[in-house]
């Protein structure tokens, strides 16, 4: 019998997700019954939401229960159907989950899409898909930046942090990074064209922003809460936009910590801090995927990925996007 | 020689007002130029905004200069006049400063409106003023309520609270108040028709939100920021918002406070949190005050004024605004 390996969360983390987190159990490789595909999957995604799904409590998705699949972006390709739109050999996307196989269309429930032909399973998890997608409805809807102004985006050198930064160059903005190394700051400015880029862990952020932005910032994209949505906050301009598309210092805090101090310039300044999540937006995916793959193909767009092997490795793999490690998109190469 | 006196800023505040901010000066009563009228002003409008005002730092404003008038919002009448649209005995209503006599039209760059006859000057300062018109444009505008949600409204007993209030109820809502003392409560309640009111000095806000809103919250209306906004932000639904009017808790602290913990939830529950003030809306106020005339003479908006008597109580009398002593718009007498 052929086994497919599905990694459980059967301990919700305190802080960071540790080993004790999760469990490996083994099932059959699935059969498909009638309207539905086997998915041999080959990359899972990993993402920063992915510490929120495991907390108890309310938010946008029901949280994972204990026992069940660790939930998760991933894309594999079909090995067996009884669904004449899920061929042998298609590309998949969805969220599959952290296991070897996965049986999707039918009455499964799961939430997958076919590819396109040709399409790279890789390009799916990151520039075209939900990282891709929630860069671009993140800064042009929410953000809704003109040209000329300054944009400002933490995690910078991050999935959605390198993808936004490069569309504001794209629609005309001055684009300024905020990142966690010398390494990424040059990568973001000399590969991607940001215009600056801010090490938040040598250089004073606050001031740093000044010198950054004289003609301070329009737009904030915001993937890091805490001290650094407070900088921005201070150097708003009036009527200025703060993208609340994450805040990954928090994410892994037992308590909540304070907010920020200059929120009251929400007021002063009449701000606009506005959440979002990308499923939200589920309907105009397809807007968006056109748009980012013509800008990939014109070059404007570069996607940087940084691929972990082994389907093991994803339970401590998924700890770099908590502690700066990854570059770029972060994905489990099974 | 008739004397106008004027109070005037000497010294900037640390935390509360205190006497030794203002001096009190004597000059002649002006003579009108070409194109200018002379006001004798009969009531100062008190506003939290004030302490703002006074800050030596960027904001919407610029910030009250040590030695000029303290900025304020009055209204009186015309009693001397060289511009045919300001006649004698013409009610008058602007930023006036707190002063016994203004001069303004002509080249005076004085911020002043005469108003349609037989309207109350101290109507003029509250309901159908900026008070009336912030509650009206920050509710329905930036609000955005929609039939049967549930609106909370902070400070909730205030001048511009208690207007919001009431048009929530105008436009369908569940209407929660915010307020600091039993009796405010019960006139909110029973006398402007709010759904509940939460005493915030004797009740856990927390919990009591959580009973008043058994359906969440849609629309926050926030006067006073600090702990309210934070336990308001908890009990947010899904695509809630946050109108960012005041954040009076806050005005007086001399370093600001943490803000609020629960700010994570804007991502999560794609909050939309904005800031305005009401001179953004200068290009619209007739409509707000058409609107709310109309109301008010259906009998369906109430105004309650709180009248302090006597030009040199308002240095004293602006600090009501941050004890919570004053119940609905608080207003000086000259």
């Amino acid at each position: 019998m052929a086994v497919s390996r599905k990694i459980v969360l059967c301990q919700r983390p305190v802080e960071m997700f540790t080993d004790a987190c999760f469990e490996v159990i083994e099932t059959p490789v699935p059969e498909p019954g009638e309207g539905e595909a086997v998915v041999k999957i080959e990359y899972f995604s990993l993402d920063p939401a992915m510490r929120g799904w495991v907390r108890d409590e309310r938010s946008y998705l029901p949280p994972i229960e204990l026992g069940a699949v660790m939930r998760s972006g991933a894309a594999g390709r079909v090995i067996a159907s009884k669904n004449p739109s899920l061929p042998v050999g298609a590309g998949v996307m969805g969220m599959l989950g952290w296991q070897e196989y996965a049986l999707i269309g039918g009455n499964t429930g799961a939430m997958a899409n076919a590819l396109p032909e040709g399409v790279d399973l890789v390009d799916a998890l990151s520039i075209f898909g939900s990282t891709g997608i929630t860069a671009y409805f993140g800064l042009l809807d929410i953000g809704q930046p003109k040209e000329g102004e300054t944009i400002v985006v933490s995690g910078a050198a991050g999935g959605v942090g390198s993808i936004v930064g490069q569309i504001g160059k794209i629609v005309g903005c001055r684009v300024v990074g905020i990142a966690g190394t010398k390494e990424k700051c040059s990568w973001v400015v000399d590969e991607l064209g940001f215009d600056a880029c801010i090490d938040y862990r040598t250089e004073n952020v606050v001031d740093a922003l000044g010198d950054a932005c004289p003609n301070g910032i329009d737009v904030y994209f915001d993937n890091v809460g805490g001290d650094i949505l407070d900088a921005a906050l201070g150097h708003m301009n009036d009527f200025g936009r703060i993208v609340a598309c994450g805040m990954i210092s928090r994410y892994n805090d037992a308590e909540p910590g304070p907010g920020p101090c200059n929120i009251t310039n929400v007021v002063k300044r009449r701000l606009r801090m506005q959440g979002f999540i990308v499923i939200d937006y589920l309907g105009r995916f397809a807007e968006a995927a056109m748009q980012l793959a013509v800008w990939a193909a014109e070059g404007k767009l570069k996607n940087r990925v940084q691929v972990v092997d082994g389907f093991l490795s994803a339970p401590t793999a998924v700890n770099m996007l908590f502690t700066g490690e990854n570059t770029g998109k972060l994905v489990v190469k099974l």
